[in-house]
C-alpha cells in the first residue's frame, strides 16, 4: 500500500462541513423559493460540455479570461470536453436544441461552475452561481422584473444592497457625443468603470495618459458625476446628449422600477466586463462595503448571444438576466450569523436501560413521523457522554426514555441550555418543540 | 464565425428540462427531508478531487471498474485531477482531514457523480447518487437505522420495494463449511450472486464448470434456496454451519428490524459487487420488476475503508450506509406520474389594457408576497394568446386585471381547464388557490 498519500482537497477546492452546508442549504432554499415565486422554472444542464460549445466565443467578447480558465479533458473516446464555467452559454445551447420552447422562457439554474484561475481569499475554483433569465422579451418590463427579483431576494436575505444600473449603449453614446474616437472607446470605458474605486483624479490621470485632452476629460467626468440622481440625472443627460437609445430604454426601465417600488442607483460610469450585454446592465453591492466590497450579483440584457449560438442571427432571442454570486453572499451571512448547528437533528433521544431499546425505537419513529428531526443514541453511552455529544453538535433538546416514561407513553425532554425538564406526551413532542 | 458547431450535449450527458427538473427537485426534496428527519446532516465535498485520492484503491477491491472510468485531467499547474465517481472515498478523506469530527457522524450527500463508462438505456455519464452513512458505530443498531431509513424513503415515495439482506461474511462461512477452497471462493461468489437472475440450473452448471463437484453444488444450493424465510431460515442455517460471525450479526440485525417494523428478505446468495463491505449488505429492488429490474438502492457495512484511507489501520472507523440511485427512482416515478407542469408558476396574470400595467404589477407583487408562484404577461399579447401560453406550460389559473378589478382591489381568476371564473379579493388569492 502506498502510504505517502496526503489527504487533502485539490487546489482551489474545498469541503462544506455539515455546519456550513446546513447554512448554505438554507440560503439556497430561500433564493430558489423566490425564483419560483416569480414563476421562474429550474433547468439543469450538465456539468460537462463539449469543449467546442464551451469555447465558442460568440458572445464572450472581452471576457475571454473565463474561456482560458476552462478545465479541459478528453473522454476515453477521445472527445474534447470541459467543465462549465458559467450557465449562460448552456441556456443558449438549450434554446438552440429545443426550438419548440415556449417564450417567454423564464428559467433559473443554481449550481457549481468551474474556473482554473488564480486563487485569492474567498476565490475558489468551484463556486456556485444562481442564474435567472427571461428569454423572449424585448422590453424593459422584463428588465424591471429581473431587478425587482434582485431586490426581493436581498430583502428576504435581510441584506441591504445598492443596485447600480446603467445601459451598455449609454457609455458609447456619451463618448460619441464627446467625439472620442471609436477605436479608443473600449479602453476609455475600462478606465471609466474604475470611477467608483479609483476616484475622479485617478480616472482623469488614466484618461489623460490614454491620450484624451483635458477638456474632453473634464466634460466626460462632469457628465458621469452628475450631482443629480436617477431620473433627474437621466433627464439632464438627455438634454446634453439627446434622446439616444440608452436614454430611452433607461427612462422606460426607471418608470417600471417605480411600479415595482424598487430602490436603485443610476450610475452612468458602470460598464461591467462581459462583452455580451446589449442594453441595460446592473450590478449589486452590499451597502456596507466594509463587510464585502466585491459585487454580489450582476446582470443585464443580452439580446444577441442566443442568435449567435444558433448560428442564425435572423432568429431573435432577446434575453435579460442576473447571476447571484452565492459565495460572497455566504461570506456575508456567515459573518453575520455564524454557524450554529452541526446537525439537522433537533432532538436527541437517550434510551435508559438496555431492555427499553425496543420501545425507545418505536417512540423515536413516532416522533420522526411528527416531522421532528430526531437522532437516537446508537452507542449505549452513559447520560453524561450523550448530553455532551448532543451539546457539541448544537442540539438543544435531549429526550430520556426509561421504563416509567415508556409505560405512560411519555418522554422526558431536557433543554440542555437551560437545564429545564418537561414530561411530554409522545404525541405532543412536535408542538412542544415548536 | 465558425458555423459548423453542432449544438448538442456531450456524449453520455443530458439536460433536465424544467418539467423534468421540477419533478426531480420534488423527489430530491422528499429524500433530503427524510435524511434530515433521521438526524443525518449534509456534507458537500468537491466535484473535482486529486487523482491520487480518487485512485487509492484502498477499499475498492473488485470494483476497479469505477476507477478505470474516472474522468482524468490536469489543471494549469499540471496537477493531476479527476471527477468524483462516488461519494464514499470523499467521506473517508473528510474524516481523515477532520479527526475532531464527533462520532457517530451521520452524514448524507446528494449530487452528481461521473463515470466515463459504457452508455446504455437509462445509463448516463453524470448521474445523481444520494448517500447516507453512519460513521463510528460498530453495532447492528446502526445497520437497522439505515435499513429503516430505506424503508421510510420508499414508503414516502410510494414505491413498493423488496429490501434484500445478507452478510458479506456469511457467504464465505458457508463456502468454508462446504470445504470449498479459499482461492475458488471469489469466483464461486460471483456465480452465486446471479442466482436470482439466472436461476438454480444456470448457477449449478456454472459452478460445475468452475470445478465444484455435484454433491457440493447440491448442498450449496440447498442452503441458499431454503424454503424458510428470514429468521427461520437463519436459525436453520445456524444449525447447519454453526454460530458464525455472519449468523450472529444477522440475528441481531433482524431483531432490530423487528423493532423498526421493517419488512425485508433474507437472501443468503446476495453478494453485491463492491469489495469494501465487511458485514451486513443490502440491496433494494422495486417489487414490480417489470417496471424496473435493476436495483434502486444498495449498501452495507464497511468497517475498514476509512482506517485504510487514514493509512492507520489501528484507528477504527466502523461505518454503514446506503446509496440511493436517483436515476432509476426517477425513471419509475416518471413512468407512474408523467410530467405535468413546465413551470413553477401556479397563476398567470394578464393585465387588461396598457394603462393598468402599473396597478397590475403592484397586485402581482402583493400576490407573490402571499407565496403564490406567479408570472405576469410581459409581452402585451392578447388574451387568447396568453391563455394558450399558460395552458401549454400547464398553468391552471389565469388572473385578469382590468380597470374594474383594480378599482375594487380584486382579480378575476379563471380556471382554464374548467372555464370557471371567480372574482376574488386580492388578499384572498392564496387561500382561493389552495
Amino acid at each position: 500500500m502506498n502510504d505517502k498519500i496526503i489527504l487533502e482537497t485539490a487546489k482551489g477546492f474545498r469541503d462544506f462541513s455539515p455546519e456550513e452546508k446546513i447554512l448554505r442549504d438554507k440560503v439556497i432554499f430561500k433564493i430558489k423559493n423566490i425564483f419560483e415565486n416569480y414563476g421562474f422554472s429550474p433547468l439543469e444542464t450538465p456539468t460537462v460540455e463539449k469543449l467546442e460549445i464551451l469555447e465558442a466565443k460568440f458572445g464572450a467578447g472581452e471576457d475571454s479570461d473565463a474561456v482560458s480558465e476552462i478545465y479541459r479533458f478528453k473522454d476515453q473516446g477521445d472527445r474534447d470536453l470541459g467543465l462549465r464555467y458559467e450557465f449562460t452559454f448552456a441556456l443558449a445551447r438549450y434554446i438552440g436544441m429545443n426550438p419548440q420552447t415556449r417564450l417567454p422562457f423564464k428559467r433559473y439554474q443554481i449550481g457549481p461552475v468551474f474556473r482554473d484561475g488564480p486563487i485569492k481569499a474567498g476565490r475558489y475554483r468551484e463556486f456556485y452561481q444562481c442564474d435567472v433569465d427571461i428569454v423572449g422579451v424585448n422590453s424593459q418590463e422584463a428588465d424591471a422584473e429581473i431587478i425587482s427579483l434582485i431586490d426581493y431576494v436581498f430583502k428576504d436575505l435581510n441584506l441591504e444592497v445598492n443596485i447600480e444600473i446603467n445601459d451598455r449603449r449609454l457609455l458609447e453614446e456619451i463618448l460619441d457625443f464627446l467625439k472620442i474616437q471609436k477605436e479608443k472607446q473600449t479602453s476609455v470605458i475600462i478606465t471609466i468603470d474604475k470611477l467608483k474605486k479609483t476616484g475622479k483624479e485617478g480616472v482623469k490621470n488614466e484618461l489623460l495618459s490614454k491620450g484624451l485632452d483635458e477638456n474632453t476629460c473634464n466634460s466626460l467626468l462632469n457628465i458621469l458625476l452628475s450631482s443629480k440622481q436617477n431620473q433627474e440625472a437621466l433627464e439632464d443627460l438627455s438634454k446634453t446628449i439627446g434622446e439616444t437609445d440608452g436614454i430611452v430604454s433607461l427612462r422606460n426601465l426607471f418608470s417600471f422600477l417605480e411600479y415595482y417600488n424598487v430602490n436603485y442607483t443610476f450610475l452612468p460610469s458602470l460598464a461591467r466586463g462581459l462583452g455580451y450585454y446589449t442594453g441595460p446592465i446592473f450590478e449589486v453591492f452590499l451597502k456596507d462595503e466594509k463587510i464585502m466590497s466585491s459585487s454580489i450579483a450582476g446582470g443585464g440584457r443580452w439580446d444577441k448571444m442566443i442568435g449567435k449560438y444558433l448560428q442564425d442571427e435572423n432568429r431573435n432571442y432577446p434575453a435579460v438576466g442576473v447571476a447571484f454570486g452565492l459565495e460572497p453572499i455566504m461570506e456575508i451571512i456567515k459573518k453575520r450569523e455564524g454557524m450554529a448547528k452541526k446537525t439537522t437533528a433537533d432532538l436527541f433521544i437517550i434510551p435508559i436501560g438496555d431492555k427499553n431499546i425496543k420501545e425507545a425505537i418505536r417512540i423515536t419513529q413516532e416522533i420522526r413521523k411528527q416531522k421532528v428531526n430526531t437522532s437516537i443514541d446508537l452507542l449505549k453511552r452513559n447520560i453524561g457522554k450523550n448530553i455532551d455529544y448532543a451539546d457539541k453538535l448544537g442540539i438543544t433538546y435531549v429526550g430520556f426514555l426509561g421504563e416509567n416514561e415508556i409505560l405512560e407513553n411519555k418522554i422526558k425532554i431536557k433543554n440542555i441550555k437551560t437545564g429545564e425538564e418537561s414530561l411530554i406526551d409522545v404525541k405532543d413532542v412536535f408542538s412542544f418543540l415548536k
